[in-house]
């Protein structure tokens, strides 16, 4: 992965850090002014942008400003500052609505898009899964996020990306308080004894025949979706929980998982990597069926092997899998 | 690969069909008019359009008319006359210039271009080789040719579209008379003893993980290019046989070819294609150096295995080479 330059933060960015680091809590135009070196009219004009994409901000008079609630829509600033990224989501772009992140993202890293950019949208019209199926994309209630990626890594190499932002998504979910998180091979996060899903991952990309020049990692994730915006076997955080998600911290400590993890796809740390993906495989041990291109495997699935295939313990022996669908 | 529907033939399509098996070489209008099912007047009008693209057509009183010369420039309906083919180029878009022939193949491949459909461009203003390298497109003299292909193959495989491909051009050049085609691993044609390139092949794809999505076959042939049209290490069919090239039929017949070969790339067809390489390699045997992303190989060249990977003999033993790019 190459390393990006450090993030370029704004005068927004630093207003809302001001902010929320206000001592006692209110911070007076004056003092923001002067640190962010603009007029008193300058910084009013900000609130109110602030305001205007959904911070809720209290203007006392002599105490001065005070943060009393965050935007719920998802804002490129808010979540740059839970950010813990050297690359990943550093430039963000949000789209009250678009076709396919994927489809932006993919469009964007052939012109030259760098290594951790990332699309964001609030709905999508043509949300994508693998194999060309649809991804219900309710507006406002998901995570449509896609990153591009420029990785060093050989074409047959790429699977693991999937597999490690399978895990990093899965550590997401569980640092918010979500049990239960499987994953089936390869891209379906699932919940509970009943295997809802509640998140997909589809990774495209464009490549020579033997260069990858640049992957899209596109991640879906129901986070305050209701049952009626979903398909009956999907669920979300919110239906899991009960609670509602900020959905600008979740993407923030996603893209901070995310880095982690798919830094760790080579050598050792692959091994890593590969242990948090098995124990959490909700294939393991049971019998499946993979439909790939051109035939079809049964048995009981086992672990995926250093380069990323399902074994699959079959009447014949053992099998490996490189591609395909699971039918538990 | 899928098989396609039975090609279109338009009306321009047979009244070329026409004047070129005309008994005694001239067809009268009204014959042509019957035949077409078409007003005199109408063939009056598309003779002229014949005309217009670079047919040179004869009109002699009471005889009628007689195709005396055929387009320099490229033209579908005479590309379609001599192709042999199902799939390959039953569709095809030729522009007068364009950025790069791939780029826009890539495009229509991705909004579900069907597969066989070729772009063609008299040239190109960003052509480019593998590694992002340059590919010099001199306007009118060479075939910047792009292919969209939907294989039902892994992702691993698709390296061999672009060897099987390397065969079919060498043998296109072969069947225009130019001795000593030798195909230096992966993708460069070269002729004699200087190695001088005559033709590269750039394979581009856009897939999921672990799923072809479109390959884009991407070739260009130095045809009727001068020296000072080209690199100094660079030939061109021309400057090989000191003839000019019809770039239409030499087209028709790299379709055909390609067809075949792309067709023989799995099963025991694999073999024949394979040895078909190894015939004409270019290293075999030689003392070669091959960089790849993260290290570099030195060793004597031997032949590609099965599964398209170069076996190089080094001083540690036998290694297979996936990619990278070689030194002599």
């Amino acid at each position: 992965m190459k390393t990006p330059k450090e993030p370029d933060l704004n005068s927004d960015d630093l207003l809302i850090a001001l902010l929320k680091n206000a001592p006692g809590s209110h911070i007076s135009g004056e003092e923001i002014a002067r640190t962010l070196d603009m007029s008193r009219s300058a910084v009013w004009k900000k609130i109110k942008d602030l305001e205007e994409v959904g911070y809720e901000i209290q203007a006392v008079p002599h105490l001065g400003y005070r943060l009393t609630g965050l935007p719920e829509r998802l804002v490129p600033e808010e979540i740059r500052f839970n950010l813990k990224t050297r690359a990943l989501g550093r430039r963000i772009f949000i789209f009250p609505t678009t076709d396919s992140t994927n489809r932006v993202a993919l469009d964007m890293g052939r012109k030259g898009a760098p290594h951790g950019q990332a699309i964001l949208a609030e709905t999508q019209t043509a949300g994508r899964g693998r194999l060309g199926r649809v991804w219900n994309s309710p507006a406002g209630k998901g995570i449509y996020l896609s990153v591009i990626l420029r990785p060093k890594l050989e074409l047959a190499e790429v699977s693991k990306l999937t597999l490690a932002a399978a895990v990093a998504v899965a550590e997401t979910l569980e640092d918010a308080g979500i049990d239960g998180v499987r994953i089936k091979w390869p891209n379906d996060l699932l919940i509970g004894g009943k295997g809802r899903k509640i998140c997909g991952i589809l990774t495209e990309m464009v490549a020579e025949a033997d260069r990858v020049e640049c992957v899209i990692l596109g991640i879906g994730i129901n986070v305050n979706s209701a049952q009626v915006d979903l398909p009956p076997q999907a669920t979300s955080l919110k239906l899991e929980s009960g609670k509602d998600f900020d959905r600008n911290a979740l993407t923030a400590n996603l893209l901070s998982r995310l880095e982690v993890r798919l830094g760790q796809v080579t050598g050792a740390a692959w091994n890593k990597t590969r242990a948090a993906w098995n124990q959490r495989s909700a294939v393991k041990g049971k019998l499946i069926k993979v439909t790939t291109m051109n035939h079809s495997v049964q048995g009981i699935a086992q672990n995926i092997d250093p380069s990323g295939a399902l074994i699959v313990k079959t009447k014949s022996g053992l099998k490996r899998v490189l591609s395909g669908d699971i039918v538990l």
